[in-house]
Formats: C-alpha cells, structure tokens, sequence
C-alpha cells in the first residue's frame, strides 16, 4: 500500500472572484471563457478596473487535491508559493482540507509573489480567468521528493504547468520516480489555449508516459486539431490507455479499452463554473481508487463538478461523499 | 453642499471566513456571537486549527460605508491598514466600491500587519469574530484630515476603535472639524463587551457629540446596565437626540423626540449573520439623508441589513436600491 493515492502538481493560485456583466469584459479587453496569462502591469490595470472581489483558494490541480482530500482520499500537492500573505492563505486552506502540502516556499525577497487569477464571472456563469502566475513559474525539479512520487498510485499533472519552461524538468523527474515505482500517471490538458502553445509537448508526453487524459471538448479537439469530438476520441484512445472527456452540462465521455461510455452531467444552476472540470477529476479519481467501473467513476465525476459550479469558488463546499451517496453511487 | 455625506472611521479588517459545526467553539475555546480580540499567537492557532476559508473585505464602519458607496452616497472610510497583500486587498473593495479612502498606508517594515478576523460561522447562521486588530490599532490624530471632517454632513464613528487609546485623539479630532463646521456625528456601539470594556468613555461621548446612536439590543442594554431594554431605550433618549437599536429578527427599534417606532425585520434565511448591524446603518443613513420619515430610515436599514445576512460576507452583493424599491421604500 503507497502512502499516496494521488499526488497533483500544478500552478498554486488564489482566486480573485468578482461578478462582472458581460461589457466589462469587451470594455476591459479580456476573452471570454478562457485563462490569459497577464504580467503585473497588466493585473494592476485589471483589478483596478473591477469591483469588489472575494479571494478563495484555487489552482486548477489544488483543487483536484482538495476534492480528493474532502474524499479522504491520501493525497499531496506540489507548487511553488511565496512566504508572502496570500501564500499563508493558499497553504492553510490545503492543508485545512486534509492534503500534504510541503514545498519549498519561495522566500519572501523574491521579486515575485504568490500567483492569483482575477476570475471574472459573468451573469450566465460563464468564467474568464486572468492569471498573474507569480512565483509558481519558478518550480523546478529541485522541487521534486523522488520519494514522495515513488510513494503515489496516481501523478496528476496540470497542463497549465507547460507554460513554465524550468517545469519541464519537474515533471520528466516526477513521471520517472511515479513510474519507476510502479505508479500511474495522468494530465490534465487545461485550457485549449494552453493546448495551442504546447501541443507537440503534450502529444509527446501523452504517448510516451500518460495512462489517463482528462480534458474537454474544446481542449481535445485543439489537441487532435479537428473540429469533430468522436475523431478526436478515437485518436486519442489510440494514444492513451484512458481518456476522459467532460463535454459542459452533457456530461462526459470516457474510452477505455475499445469502449466509449456516456456519463450524464446532473442539473445544477450554474452560479460559477470555475473548477468544473477539476472536481470532475476528484470524483473521477475516487471512483477509480475504489476499483469502479468507467460510467460510475464518470458519474462521480459529473456529481463533484456539479457541486462546485453550484457556488462561487472552485473549491467544494458540500460534502461529496455524501452527493455521491444520494445518487446511489457509493 | 458638502463633499461628504457620510464619513466613517474604524478597523480596516479583512474577513477570514470558515462554517464549522459547534463543536468547533467549544474545542477551541471560542465564544459564540461576540468579537475576542486575539494576539498574533491565537491567531495562529485557531488559524491552523480551522478548516479552508474565504477572504472577503469587512470592518464593521468599512461595510456601512461600502453600503452607502453602493447606492451612490457621497462617502469616505478612515483606518489604518499596511502596504501589504491584504491591505492591498482592502484597499481595491473599497474604493471598487466607490468610497474615498486616503488614509496613510503603515509602511512595509511595520511590524504589524493588516487586520483581520476569523468569523467562524455555525449552522444556524451565527458569527464568532476573533480578531487581530493589527495596524488598524495604530490610528491616530495624525490620520485624520480635518478638511475631510468639516466636508461631511455625518461623521460615523466605530465604537471597537474604544479598543486603541491613541485613536481616542484622533476621534476627538474628527469630531471637533465636523462639529464646528456644522456636520453631526454617530457612533455604533459595535458590540456589548466592547461597551464592558468602555461604558464610561461611550457614556461621555454620547452625552457630549453624538447626534444619531447605532447599537443592538445586547450593546444598549450593557451601557445602561439593565436587562429591560425599554428602560435602555429611555435612558438612551434622554442622551441623544436619535436612537437607531436592532433587535434582531424582531426588526429595530427608533427612539427621536420623544417618540418610539418599531421597524420590523425583512424575512431572510440566515446564511450569515456577519454585518447585519453594519448594513442596517448604511440603509438607515441613506433615509436619513433623503430626508425620509423615520419608520422609513429604520426598514431601509432591515431591508439592507436583510440582504447581508443571506450569504457569507459582511458587503452587500445584491443592489441595495433595486431591493427598497421592490419594498416599495423609494
């Protein structure tokens, strides 16, 4: 028995939500639906342009952690923060949520500071993610504990981490010790845009080194360059031992081993849709923890991004062990 | 015609909120319903000890102001916070909001940072503040622009600043450059071991400058000493000239030239009690200041005190003028 089921690696954020209409975001020039990166002249103007805001843990992979940790699940994540106050944040709320979080931290005269996302919710849900990365560009393979990555059933990595050259290194020397260890590895491919700028990487690692892709739609059709869902699983199937795709409120798809299967989304009023598809992986994680076929492992998934676009903020707030048993899934 | 038509001078205090079962109070040594001020060392503890949270602007003076911002009143905040991420935070809410807030930063070197306190929310809907004051202790004299003060129609003064002898100075101030060029002066009794701690100080200013008393039932009835709250409502009445006192889901009750009316509560579910006196002085000032009757001023102040409650965090989310008009109060 690993002392890890899951350990995630990714970009350490703090959410920086507001509700915005929608001519906020052609007057204030952000696309919409998608994560920007911005740099810090760029944050400043943007969050002097909008309103109140609340600030709640987040970082696509933290999330998927946090999810898992709420679970019970045994579980760590690795990111880069500064000893700064919104570091002190992010780390307790992880920590809070039952995760191992032991990083390095960036010391406090770094010219950086811990990363954060102005995400901007519009009245349909809908959410624009402005990301001013900070110090959690700066993970390097120094980060690693081999240890750590020998000692987890699953690696989860966060495709948004591609953006950082030095993490390339990171990930090689994780995947190794995962792998080595007989450990399984799976990515998420985050944001079709990050697809885009990183797509012969992902290909490369996805056929060389992962055993399960989480994506969506958008973010797999970007990858596979085809505008049709159905070619883009069949090539992914083709090279990847388990794809899972969620497809917005129809749910996901999930192939695996010449199979494709259809898990239905359930109704939810969307207040949020920040981390969506991260709590899909929670959910999904846990049923393939506890040996459940694909569609169940598929449902949790639907259940656990159901909670959390429920609500602002993409950490969950109800009890998904307990969603999980109100829809007879456990 | 003044710049100002309300002025408010208190804790700069950013909200660190977490729901937790009752268990928690007890376990931790938390007492329900009130504000304990807190060293840096409990902080910690109970910080570590608490589980993921939120970070949402408060301050009690702060949310009355960042209501009265809201429905376009002319308005001003005072307090002392740090050049650091939190105060950084702080800052944007407010002024995002549309309040002036000029108050000289306490530098980085400071050894002290921004304010803030751990509400611990309970399922019935009911806060325990456990605050440390940080910078917002170090207000003084020095901080208070008297041109500012003589440009404000009101002055609203947060009785927890009773808790730092310097800013009694600064109060004394503010008071005489709004006095003497005309304006008049409030105060809110912030909470009843506030006014344990302070009943002679709050007796002699309220005799003294206040023209308009903010309190809730608990607060009035520990300044009097009594536990009839009619007999507090007297007394009160015979020392200033309005008595604005919350009675909970009972509604308000205001005392003014020898009269007593009864302004009943808004029905709302109780997500979080956090702010309810705080926004209902925002709405009894907006009365106030469009010259409405006084039952008027009092279920403005329900009615916005009503929409706090209903969702975690001391701000307004939902518009505040939309809900009067929908009462049928303007």
């Amino acid at each position: 028995m690993k002392k890890y089921q899951v350990v995630g690696i990714g970009n350490a954020i703090v959410d920086v939500l507001a509700h915005i209409e929608e001519d906020f975001l052609t007057d204030n020039g952000v696309e919409k639906g998608i994560m920007q990166l911005i740099d810090t002249a760029r944050a400043n103007e943007l969050y002097t342009a909008m309103g109140p805001a609340k600030e709640i843990s987040g970082g696509s992979a933290a999330n998927t952690i946090a999810g898992l940790a709420m679970l019970k699940v045994p579980t760590a994540y690795v990111s880069k923060i500064k000893d700064d106050q919104l570091g002190a944040i992010f780390a307790h709320d992880i920590r809070a949520q039952g995760a191992v979080f032991e990083t390095p931290l960036a010391p406090k005269g770094h010219s950086d500071e811990t990363g954060r996302s102005m995400i901007l919710v519009t009245p349909d849900g809908e959410r624009s993610m402005n990301t001013y990365l900070g110090v959690s560009e700066f993970l390097t393979e120094d980060d690693i504990d081999e240890g750590m990555m020998a000692d987890t059933e699953w690696l989860y990595l966060e495709g948004y981490r591609f953006d950082g050259p030095e993490s390339h290194a990171a990930f090689a020397k994780a995947i190794s010790a995962c792998r080595g260890a007989g450990g399984k590895v799976s990515i998420t491919l985050s944001d079709p845009f990050c697809v885009e700028r990183h797509r012969d990487a992902f290909l490369a690692m996805i056929r060389a080194d992962i055993d399960l892709l989480f994506c969506n739609e958008h973010e797999l059709k970007s990858l596979y360059q085809t505008e049709d869902l159905s070619v883009a699983m069949t090539l992914a199937a083709a090279d990847v031992e388990t794809v899972a795709c969620t497809v917005g409120e129809r749910g996901a798809y999930i192939a695996n081993g010449g199979q494709e299967i259809h898990a239905p989304a359930t109704e939810t009023r969307v207040e949020d849709a920040t981390g969506a598809g991260d709590l899909f992986a929670s959910g999904f994680f846990y049923g393939l923890i506890n040996n459940r076929d694909y569609l169940t492992c598929g449902r949790m998934g639907c259940v656990a991004a159901g909670e959390v676009i429920s609500h602002i903020g993409a950490r969950p707030e109800a009890d998904l062990g307990a969603l999980f048993a109100a829809e007879g899934l456990v």
